[in-house]
């Protein structure tokens, strides 16, 4: 078994979370921002320095390879996104790039042989934070989202500009024909924070990610009538905010009772017009629920489409606002995962993601899988993020080695 | 008994109408804005037509004055405000000034005869729309609100300019010495739509008002933890708006088993950060509730405070915004009018007032009293706010004599 560097880890997690450091112990680094540019320089420079052959795709992801023993192989790629939401921390995405990168150093320091040509990679634009959606090149990669359409994305800071806009003014722009696809790559490994509160609860240092549940998103909405909250009696009433509380305490009820591993939230919920002394003649909420199983996603439809059309005089309306199936990693790369994690000694469990990763649209084109590690206090998308850096330093352990069975084969 | 002309009041309600006309069917006229002011114009220029002595105090206050037959006696006024909220209606406040002239005009064209001297008058910024708070004026006049507190109140459009800059820039604005007061002014009437759907729905013309009832007004609030939405297990979370939702129900629950004269609303939820993938970490939401009877408004106090301090894991906190007691009109002036409109054959109930007025802080300098007319649907504070014009004026009808009989008192 080999081992990678803790001093080395620390080193470049400290390095990166200085690009677009807020000041307040995390980072803000929208997609192709100065802040972003800055961490790829600084990820280009330093697998230059190992001698990796860098390129670029039409969407700015950016591949660093070494070669391997054998030169008619595949690649073994492994990477995750540079790009933060606002105010987020130093781990979630850059993580996954800093592992990429210490792996790479390692089999260079340690000269491991390999057979596979090795890649550390960055995905442009994950967090979608400045030009939605999420995930948008690993989506237009693997063919899941239409290019046209999301280099049409307009900044959330300013609509004149356009996602287009940012990537023509990026130098790391380049051709389609440099993108990751099933004739040049392998196997692609995911290194990421659970970013919930699993793993730490369990007392386990990785989580052998097995998929990415399936999801449903609804937008729920309540109709009313305004009045005087001082001179309308209870009984002439149509209060859409009672109506829309009655329709949450519905919902949880019934969704309490299905699977115990489902998850659902009501993160949104706005009222018009929101003063204190009128009565709401609208409101609108969301409801998001994920499952391992297309079958629990379903009773949780079923659920939502039980809502009466009329609740406390109120019309109600649902709608789909988008899904995703749950995607499953590779068997073969998930049981690499696990004996490595078991043959260095490293607790682990199996888990599965809630969260929507690069990994997860990569699996359609090549064989992928993921490792996590733990956030302390589940904390994630906010600058108190922390995994301490022995866990992180396990995870590329995990990964290294991982890569090295996917070399075997 | 006497009656107005319906042909002036339809003249009048519409000739207001086009002072700050929005397009729609409503008005903006922000109190001493240029429209105000063309309002204010209006009606100066009718009442000099009439004879009338025009006088303006330090608020900018408008007292249009016809002398009686006894000089030594103390004025009866009427009077409500000429200034509206943001796309309000053509009837709330406009129709008390407008009644109030109507009065005047009848009492001048029929030469009725009278002892009292009879004042018309306009309250300046009852809505507090731009400039708050509500009812500014009457709470200065009356001591309730500290002058030099409100004279400093900031646009809501402006941050720069507040309530002092736009008195000084009117030419209304006048001296101290000639406020309403006890020593110059014996009663006052204020004639207003309902803003409520009873009298409608009562099927009645004209409501008696008793009282303006109190109120208390609070604020909730609920303190959980952030989280993914598809990564935090149900078991781990701290979800601020099913904290807040539970709440609801619970005051709901409590709230309903008390007086069913109690009008309750929740107008106003903010939930934070409100993004549909994270678990809310906070929720606020008002609670304002009424009642005639302190003691009912005190057992919503209790059940308020009965709100746990942790529901669902989050933390819980309410504090008072506000509260008002109940205010009861002067009872000889409560049944003048109850007579009038009896002796005239004009359908009649007795009513209380949900919403605040001026005359509510008028009743703290002399006896007071209102008059309600119908609102269509029980629509106020909004475009398609109306009464019919006979109602207007079977309003001003019940005016005129309730006035010519305290006038005999």
């Amino acid at each position: 078994m080999y081992t990678c560097s803790l001093e080395r880890m620390k080193e470049k997690i400290a390095a990166f979370s200085r690009f677009g450091d807020a000041g307040h112990g995390g980072v803000t680094r929208y997609s192709l921002s100065p802040e972003a540019h800055q961490a790829r320089d600084e990820f280009v420079r330093r697998m230059k320095a190992l001698g990796a052959q860098i390129e670029t795709d039409d969407m700015a992801n950016i591949y660093a390879t070494i070669p391997g023993s054998d030169s008619s192989l595949k690649r073994i790629v492994m990477g995750s996104h540079a790009d933060s939401v606002r105010n987020g921390g130093n781990y979630d995405g850059i993580l996954g790039v800093i592992g990429a990168m210490e792996v790479l150093e390692t089999v260079r320091s340690e000269k491991i042989p390999h057979r596979h040509p090795l890649t550390a990679m960055i995905w442009t634009n994950e967090e979608g934070s400045l030009y939605p959606p999420a995930m948008m090149s690993s989506g237009v990669v693997s063919g899941k989202f239409e290019k046209a359409v999301v280099l049409s994305s307009k900044s959330m800071l300013d609509s004149s500009r356009t996602f287009a806009d940012a990537l023509n003014a990026s130098p790391y722009k380049g051709s389609e024909s440099s993108r990751l696809s099933a004739d040049k790559y392998a196997a692609m490994f995911e290194l990421h924070i659970e970013q919930g509160p699993i793993l730490e609860a369990e007392k386990k240092d990785i989580g052998v990610v097995t998929c990415v549940i399936g999801m449903v998103n609804y937008r729920i909405k309540t109709y009313g009538q305004a009045g005087h909250a001082g001179t309308t009696p209870m009984k002439y009433r149509k209060d859409a905010l009672y109506a829309a509380t009655k329709i949450l305490m519905f919902l949880c009820e019934k969704l309490d009772k299905l699977d115990p591993e489902l998850v659902y939230t009501t993160g949104e919920l706005k009222v018009h017009p929101c003063v204190h002394t009128v009565i709401p003649d609208e409101a609108e909420f969301s409801l998001d629920a994920r499952h391992e199983k297309p079958e629990v996603v379903r009773q949780v439809v079923d659920v939502i489409q039980s809502i009466p059309p009329e609740v406390a005089g109120c019309r109600t309306e649902y709608k789909p606002a988008w899904s995703r199936d749950s995607v499953y990693f590779d068997r073969k790369l998930v049981g690499f995962v696990q004996q490595s994690a078991d043959e260095l000694g490293i607790s682990n469990m199996t888990i599965n993601s809630g969260a929507g990763h690069d990994a997860q649209f990569c699996s359609y084109i090549i064989p992928s899988t993921m490792i996590f590690v733990p956030s302390r206090g589940g904390h994630s998308h906010c600058e108190i993020e922390f995994t301490p850096p022995e866990q992180c330093t396990a995870g590329a352990d995990v990964m290294l080695n991982a890569v090295l069975k996917a070399d075997n084969t």
